[in-house]
């Protein structure tokens, strides 16, 4: 099985997290592609900042996707990804929507802990555009800029743990959603010193991409997600331009 | 890896179907232990079935959890998974919550396709109790008498194709979900012969319990899937005293 | 007229204060028979608590329903309510909607005061089923383990009064539930010392059950709360295996 | 025990529907006064319909009410039900919210019958208002003009027994209401011929009133239906200047 | 242009404010005819009083429509609004919703701040009526009692602006609504001192307003906003008799 | 005053249709730049031809948007809207919201009329998106291929009439909205000649442009539509990245 793992910003430190996480969660028998944005920002927290990602992650979706067996858009927020879901032959993940569908099996309500309070707006409209708000007991985030935002988890170990608890005890948190690719590998290392269970986009998005390749449940040829009809178009690149003309 | 599947109700022949859809679903390296309610109906159509239903899947799970890694409750409808969530040291999935699980991570809007007119009061509450019912496209049923349970996909092979297509053609459904533990198997059936992916409860179920076991969350010891305090009982049956006694 | 009264819980004091307070609410003209649940736990807080209690009341109605003109499950929660109703040739009321019911009557917004911090879970789920939770205002509970359930009125009267105020001063109340058959009773008592209406569950559900006895608005042969269709059991207790087949 | 029952309608032989029906559900030892507002159309449609019927019925109220321990707006979309609330020191009930109440405790999807297309719009929001558009199964009407308010139920039997049946058939209602008070008496009517249970609107107001005269929960001294503070005001009726008075 | 702009009030102070932003905020070309209810309440904080507030509305428009291309309904809550939508021949706006408009389209989440703390409910449920409380971030208000509701914005202007920062700061308020007509103008001589966009609901009006003049969409003659269906009246004043006669 | 309009589509025919009804709709005095976009599609109907046009139109304003005083996204489905707001320093419009909020202040329920089966899914989720999924009575569309974009109002005007009428007999539409920037105009050409009110997406939007200038809310400095904040950035075109530089 090939994975094709998009990293939708430039940060090739937080590809790394994404990468090392996502091999420690497929099996052996699983190989992962690991592709950085060619273009974009550092890292996104912002509505604007998704839209570029978006189209960022479709670039590089288009020129890599041959010979994988499902995707990953692996940003918090997941730019693009339904978008993505139309066009490309194979599964489509994305990091939110993946770390929502763990938590939903876990529990009836989740918190989303994230990296920065800017942040914070767009994925709770992510979490209404699954209509999923009612199980959302609360968004927190950390409050201080971020040196570097591979170093996160480090820089911010004990603020981020404040955090976890905080969901829980004040909250209601029946599961935690440690958001965002920085905080790839975070639920790993919290394992078992946490009273609810908590997941993480990177290894839930690696999981279902396993689970819907094993069930192999067929690429939609009508509705809503089948390829777009084929239409004039003009100005875009290449790898887009073959990417439309297969609707 | 070890799973317990229960069926909820007394059908042996529906057994057999799930457990050659779990087998078929799981890697080999993938136990399964295959248990059948010991108290029940052939198979729940109704609210008060799925009363029986939850406390017979309680008195199995009770009997047979130890040792396994995870638990699939293997009726859609899921009688007593929140429950049973709260007690059991592992996952526990459902059919339905697991289907729609997979439905969600495939496309926006779903359809259900049912083995009898009865049952979609049921399922459509099940669907409203994950607050996933502005994604439901329909439901939609056959509307003749079961003559075997255990052999539906046969009998009413042309109808349940039918109501494939009509959920598509109709009522806009982008995901297919053929619900139901007497047809495990069917979406594997169907494959490639369907304009929208499709996906049953058995195999996603499984799908999912393997990937919870890989994502390793952890178990809550606090909040409302803690177990339940301990406190007075009589009357229970010994397995059941036993499992609240670890409270 | 004759009720049938259900106390889903072992806990003979709880069913003292449900008998008085159905009693008192009640008129003179009508009976009611008062049974404890002959299995299960002293209270129920939790999901799987609910579901052995659903399964106590079931049996509990199967053995004592004949001769009653309508039938009420005594726990806040509703342990197998909508089952009932299937089953029951009378109508069936459960502490938590016809609470909910009455307080729909006097406001628009309500809050319920509950015996422990762990049972809001449930509460507010039972809540979301009926569709209510944007009329919810709050769940308040109080925090401290009860000595004994059946004096949870007397050892905690402040702290209830207390909790009574701040739904209504911090969280707009304006309607209080008091909720939870060990409460039963409280809101007669605090009758003219609160601010907002007080209704509870016991004596609301013996008015509604007088209300619908009185309507007299026929029992389902069809539809999903006709009784089930009968098929093959097994392993089942004779009392609801004869329920089962009136179907 | 005493109930006003207020007409927000000038039709007199609507009236005389309300009150005979009223008769027959209230218990002997209930005493009924009937008003018939002074002024308005001959029956409620629409928005501005009510508009003017909910202000009848305050001056209605203003007058009548002392002496009574419940009061009752006796129009199907229960026009100033919310503000009559406010200043009433007893309950008030209104014919839609009183049969929603009945039906949410007979099943859990209702669809609603009513004697005229124009009528639905404003149905459907009332029941928006409360929150409970997603258990309304239907709303279905008679198409036809009416000859006379007073004699829709004879007129148009047949074809109001024809949308009974087509909304247990091809809407799934679980429970149906009969919607306008010139339906009232007609849920008596139909008893025993329906498939799922009936009730309408005077009857459930009748048992809900006496329901909250006996649970007697208090009126509001604080929150938003406690009576509107004091201050100045002009150029009303002497009746609303003494209610308004009492704040 | 020519716009009506009811006062459903009695206070001529508030109306004073009214007119002069609605002046400002409106071209030289348009024409404002400000009308002050003839009976009623010194402002409206109830649902009650909006009862009383919409009648008294109703009376005036009928009296003053004549000439005009659109009309408002200038308190917010918006008392009688949905209904003259209906018997007017032009387009009618209320404060509430034209503010609600303009701020979805500056934002997804707004906040309100508001008069008095009893004016809160009532505006929660305009809110709720018009099924956007999932983007209500607050609603907050002033919590003393006003010594005049004409002098409100200079008595606590201190107060209101420190509640329009606390919107932003603790409810993550995208834009702030001033409501409640005795505002009008606040949101103009904010400007530029907020860290987000501030409207308020008689600007916002007014534009709404000259906006679907220009639109000229059309009046309904069909479905539930056409006039009312003609039908037999009584004991109402020769202007309403005469606006019902054109149904 | 000073409008950018921007077709996110590379059809200059459409341009031409969106230039001449907003220049019909907009008053002598405002000026308007109507730019097309430099790549993309014929015309957008899924969500991935939607994250290219929202590209594409980002390219657009970051090159065009100095000098004006309000933008419109011309592309019904708004690609880009959200994240727009965010950098641009003047009001964001879109055909989709905008002929929302028209329709919202003119009626309870709207019906959206558009030109191709395919686009339907992606208009629902944007009306989901904006929280008003219960005031959308239906979606219908035209069910033939388009032989040219620019000239669907004359190829099809007798469907797109039928369309209307229908939305409003059998669906229970209180205004219609014509959707698409293809339909440009359509909404002037049927005027009174439908029977309730009509709204397209252009001329809303003009409107509402020219009533945000005028009530001229201010612009976020703070919460999410403030601008983003800065960060590192690669491989953009030199327009978004001096965009992101202004943070």
């Amino acid at each position: 099985m090939r994975l094709l793992v998009i990293n939708p910003n430039i940060s090739t430190s937080v590809s790394d997290l994404i990468h090392k996480e996502a091999r420690l969660s497929a099996g052996a028998d699983v190989d992962i592609t690991m592709v950085t944005a060619q273009m974009g920002v550092a890292y996104i927290e912002t509505r604007f900042e998704a839209l570029i990602g978006a189209y960022a992650t479709a670039l590089a979706a288009a020129e890599h996707h041959a010979g994988h067996d499902a995707m990953i858009v692996a940003a918090f927020g997941d730019p693009g990804l339904s978008g993505l879901r139309e066009v490309m032959p194979v599964p489509v993940l994305g990091l939110t929507e993946s770390a929502l569908a763990s938590a939903c099996l876990l529990g009836h309500r989740f918190s989303i802990v994230a990296i920065s309070q800017r942040i914070q707006a767009w994925y709770r409209e992510v979490v209404e555009s699954h209509g999923l708000q009612h199980r959302l007991a609360s968004i927190r985030a950390l409050d201080r800029p971020l040196a570097s935002v591979g170093s996160v988890q480090e820089d911010h170990a004990q603020a981020l743990r404040d955090l976890c608890e905080r969901v829980v005890e004040e909250d209601g948190a029946e599961v935690i959603i440690v958001a965002g690719a920085p905080l790839a590998g975070l639920a790993r290392a919290l394992h078992g010193s946490l009273p609810v269970p908590v997941v993480d986009g990177v290894s839930s998005a690696v999981q279902h991409a396993m689970g819907l390749v094993r069930l192999n449940p067929g690429k939609a040829t009508r509705g809503s997600f089948a390829p777009p009809p084929t239409k004039p178009n003009a100005g875009l690149p290449d790898s887009l331009t073959r990417l439309l003309a297969q609707g």
